[in-house]
């Protein structure tokens, strides 16, 4: 229900007739990493030309305008933002025009030390249009010397943080992954060139079933139609966000090798063996992103998976809030339970997360409003108890409820009958052999968090 | 995947406070029935004021236009066009507004004699200015003599074909309903007054979980606060449309008596059981309306539901149709498969109907495409063979599938491993005691067709 | 400065190619009697299809949209509504789309017993959407009986009022002028066919410059291509309303044989010689419509025209009025003095007419203020003292200045130096043989008022 | 007819309550200098914001825009665009967001050693996001040391060309003007602080009369509510634009001391007295630029001033534009000929300069269709034979007529029965005391062009 956000998706095309084309089909599967803005940057081998805006990126481009975009190689980027930050000034790629050439940058992630690096960058005298990491990625790599690979190389080096960016001059492309590998990069070939992918649901929307992830610390090049790779750092580790599993790809994606709906699924049958003495009916997932771990959840535990909870699709553009009389029916607005479904029934309800409680305690009570005798409450997730610093909206620590409140009380607080977490040791058991970063949820950050630090004081 | 529409939702309220807020409510909960257009009528005791306009409710309104729409009665409806009648004049509701008063009617359904009444109308000296049903029973009213219960009651007797209807004068609000009971109706009361919905998930929206259905030939008079049941005719049966349980209604809604989600599992499950000699891995259903089937058939026959398709949300208010050589990926845009759900395997595909048989026929090779080893698609309703004359837009009978090739040949056509439908006496079956119209399988039109038969003969 | 509004322009087009661009051209041309709606209905000869919608027409109508609006004959409008009928309902052209044809209907000016032809309709079945006149007069039109012609001429003998309308089915045009003359309007021959329009600065942007306007009572059929003439009544007068020459009209229009800027600088004159012992130094008229006049006065006295005030022409869509404390700068930001001009001159400040007087006594300030030493008023109409109420939309009498205030009084309101109108006999004087309707200035109005004679007693 | 464009105008508020609301008004009255986008940079003392969009002014705020940007100092600009250049990255203010505070730049004119600048600032490691001069400034000034007037003073002095810029920071407006004096900026007192403009018309909105004009080479610091002047360079000129006389600015602005209308009616006046031999009927002026200098040649040769043509002025946001079988009609659209002015007149046209000759020709063309006997066109201003480098876009040099053909020449091409312009000397005479650029009349540039000079060999 929306309390989370990634801030980001990327997404470029080499050597491929009608680029422009083919990165819309490309930002639109990865619409549900960002929806504020829509950008794309395309070159012909001569410039490159860009075109950005507000919204979905059906409705940023039209017809008309995808195709004056000429061009076989584009990056591109679907954006959500802070609220301190929607300035028409951050909408990526972000294009910088020189004489001896352009450039294009679309970054994910977040980088840690952007202040020290602007400080420094703005003693040389940069100069900053916006708010955004991009820009003090583009501005470092400007600031190097050397050819473009040794400045991104430069560059990667100094930037700490999670970050997966694509850079584009007039005829290459160039892929870069932090060296915790914390954000998803993929790459796959694609006709005579390349497709690169925040997460691969947007290849398989293009019939590519075979790709590649980047490396932590590692930069590949897409130049005169082959690929090369470097090694910017050999100081790696693997902490792919547990997030991503858990809340932000889509069910459809591979991330690490792993299907996230087939991670759902597992989390939902750990959940359900720790069950083995609940007595219920019914087990409901919260739609969209609890579905799987709730299928998963049913098939272990035998009970029958049932569509108690509907989500209404039509959304719009605007939405009129309900005065406070009406306050209950907003969340109904979106979510209603099914009566049929639930009523009588001792209820097994699947969620992902718990952000403040709020969401979480309104949906229990639609769910006993419908006549649910019982409201068990399972997290596909750990106890969600320090903010993120690699590119994830969150709240801050203050309004995380699971920082202030232990199991019980949060269980007291949104009023199920019962409540239960993933334990941090279910998640690694889940993953595997795939590293995640868990920070989050144990509070082990892996990088220093620079200024970012202060917040965990809040 | 939108190849079949209901033509309409209608939505009423009576003697609530700041009735057009509810009405906004209540008409978003019916969105799925109609996004072409929405309209409102509101009656503040003296006067009716109306606003309609293109496109979703939450963007036709907005809060000013809301605030200003004062009165405690209200009708309202959504709206899905085919494509001759896109005019603004069919926007519903209409109002006519006469030197005694004004009447505002809404309309769901489709009026079979509307040609001949409408030629008598004319005869003396009726005028229309749209080409809708709707303003032929705003006419028919307003043609006959005495009270406007009289004027509904004799109207109603003369209409012929399947319609739900609501008429608002100042202060009262008429709910009627055809003689088949094909299209549903029903209402509740809330809070010191009444709402009268198309479907009962409105009402869910907003708390209320219990309401009756009217009954076929009944008028309901919402007047003074109370209620009054007046049947026009007594030459009365039951024909619940079946596509409501099928495809139209929302998966929360109780349709007389029996809630939908429920009716599509069962469904699942009839062809579950005549699946025992299948050898299948997993179940997959076409999100979304193809769900609650498949579930019931994963849970009967004891195989894994699956998440094998992913149905991208995000569709914007244009999107760009894309090249014959891309002309793949514009379903994939909509709906992908999970290569890491069905690669390998035999998979049942369980979908609600099979209209022109290009959907289905895309949607088995995605599969396949994503390494499915069979596809097995299953229908949860019969062969679809003849066009629909009660408010449902269907292709003409040349371009069904049904009507043309045997469940052998369409099987080939849409490439699957093997293909069954429900037969019409499962349909019956499942819906136990409620008697249901089958006339878009067995060709059984409850009503004489009038000049709509001649479609018959395309 | 919009405190006058004409309510009505339409535009005809009989048998030319492309009718609806020609009827683009037209309507544009008539902009300037109505800027609130647009609508084009056009016939291809078998039926008639109509778009219509709010704002310019230039903004209404893309060229996708009249690409699509196929035939030789098309009727539009364009509409000034008053506040209290802004519905979708009520913009023209009117269709109805009956079983033996269809007939769309274009109307300006004011029909006084629609009230009574209302209740009548009403009493024999007839259903009224909308609140507007054009609705009675298509109602009226089709419960006569007998062929078209014959129920057109039927209905004008019963409409009373000022009406200026169109009649289209699919292969004819009939345009019908009341018995008074009080609305404009003429034909001019246009290629193969006819063109038909409320003003000639329509035809003259076609290139025509031959016109011919319809008489009092008359009805024009453009037939077959041959034009026909009947005259429905005998019983007619000539009452051309004198706000069309003052104020409404293009300048570069013909009314009745006379340019109607021939007209304003023959009033602008006429003051002048009423001022053989004014001392001033400098002649300023108000834009835009009070130009020709102040250019007639400058001529005549031999005072040197100024532009002492410049209007400015970005108005926008919307625009946001300042707070109470910023109000003067409100009439600044649409007008504003040009002190090296009337810095330290006695100023001659001609205008066309005063309705509330706010606006005025705004004005005389703005020229103060920027240093004028002197203003003198000179107005180029008699005292508007009286509401209108065939076609005009003005205040209430109880608004009117000139109702309420002898001409000192207001002098000393709108803090002039002197003021002066022109006299109902100036007025005659240079209309010469042509009769004028001057019910505003001198409470004679032509017809029985009906219903709306109460709104005299305000 | 818009064939020659200023490239922008410049507004300041320093120390005014609610300054965004004083700059809209200020940008509103400055719109004629620029219709493609409108920007405002707020300081509320500690940070800047700053909003943008393409559009009008009035267009691009809304009221909760305006609200919610806080301060009392802001700066602005309204932009006409040159065809390859309108991208959002354009659009001013720019605002740099630097760790040491921010800066905002609003700039009108153009800098000829642009190109040299940026290489020089590209290889100081700048990067450049947009195509505009006013980044180059930016980046200029950001790269000097020192503080911000020492900065802006080295800036000022390195920059070769015609501006008007202003700088914001936090609590400080510089405004600054070329050497040459090509482009105005004035500066007024208004309540407790100053507003500054590109043209006095936006004071005179305001209720103030009374201005100052920075001169050439000098830079004002607007500051702690004193005004300091400062001379970056005393090697200065005195060459106003002609242009914004003859074409630009606003007949109620006042340029260098003289009011433009006046200017105009004084060249219409110069016109007069050299054709004491011509015969003609009416004067009449194309609107609205002419229409100044036809009142001078009227009142200079006794000759009736003629509203002979009608400029129509519903636009709107687009504009269908006719076919090739149409085309005399688009023309006709927005400007018409009166015919019962000029039919059977020897017509004395005054327009205010001819460049590429198609549209003279057409008008003479409107008015000959209409009746004219004659038409004598007389140019407001001499040939216009070489392009402006100078901040306004013209023609390439080929496409101007003045530089292929000589008056004869041109006559013929436009078919008038006699051409007459002004000479340079005739302006200088006009013009009096004031210095001018007259470059684009006599090729005499007052800069080096550095590489723009090539263009002068096409």
């Amino acid at each position: 229900m929306a309390e989370i956000h990634e801030e980001c998706g990327v997404f470029g095309v080499y050597h491929v007739e009608n680029a422009a084309m083919l990165e819309y089909y490309g930002l639109h599967s990865l619409q549900h990493r960002g929806q504020e803005s829509s950008g794309i940057a395309v070159s012909d081998g001569e410039t490159i030309n860009s075109y950005k805006g507000k919204g979905l990126t059906v409705d940023v481009f039209q017809k008309e305008k995808l195709s004056a975009m000429k061009g076989n190689t584009a990056i591109g980027h679907v954006r959500y933002s802070t609220a301190g930050g929607q300035e028409a000034e951050n909408i990526q790629p972000i294009v910088s025009k020189g004489h001896n050439g352009c450039l294009a940058v679309s970054h994910n992630g977040q980088i840690d030390n952007d202040v020290e690096l602007r400080l420094e960058l703005e003693n040389h005298g940069a100069i900053f249009q916006g708010t955004g990491d991009s820009e003090v990625i583009l501005h470092q790599i400007q600031y190097e010397r050397g050819t473009l690979l040794e400045r991104i190389t430069q560059a990667a080096r100094k930037l700490d943080g999670a970050f997966s960016f694509l850079v584009m001059d007039e005829d290459r492309i160039y892929a870069v992954r932090d060296r915790y590998g914390i954000r998803p990069l993929s790459y796959a070939p694609c006709r005579q060139g390349y497709v690169i992918s925040s997460e691969t649901c947007a290849f398989e929307v293009m019939g590519i079933y075979e790709s590649y992830d980047l490396k932590p610390g590692e930069i590949v090049e897409f130049s005169k139609d082959i690929v090369k790779h470097y090694q910017y750092t050999n100081d790696i580790s693997h902490h792919m966000c547990a997030m991503e599993y858990i809340y932000f790809a889509r069910p459809d994606s591979v991330v690490e090798g792993k299907n996230v709906h087939t991670f759902r699924k597992e989390s939902g049958a750990v959940l359900a063996r720790k069950d083995q003495d609940l007595h219920a009916d019914i087990v409901v997932g919260v739609p969209d992103s609890s579905l799987s771990a709730a299928i998963g959840y049913a098939e272990e535990s035998g009970l029958p998976f049932e569509t108690g909870l509907f989500k209404n699709r039509y959304v719009g553009r605007t939405f009129i809030q309900p005065t406070q009389a009406m306050r209950d029916q907003s969340v109904r607005m979106k979510l209603s339970p099914v009566e049929s479904v639930v009523s009588g029934k001792s209820v097994v309800m699947i969620d992902d997360s718990i952000v403040r409680g709020t969401t979480s305690r309104r949906i229990v009570q639609l769910l006993k409003s419908a006549g649910a005798k019982e409201v068990h409450v399972r997290i596909a997730s750990p106890v969600f108890a320090y903010p993120c610093f690699y590119g994830v909206d969150t709240s801050t620590r203050a309004e995380l409820i699971g920082a202030r409140l232990n199991v019980e009380e949060i269980c007291d607080y949104i009023k199920a009958d019962s409540l239960r977490y993933l334990e941090v040791e279910d998640m690694r058991e889940v993953a595997g052999q795939i590293g995640l970063c868990l920070a989050c949820f144990d509070g082990k950050y892996v990088t220093n968090l620079y200024t970012h630090g202060k917040e965990l004081e809040d």
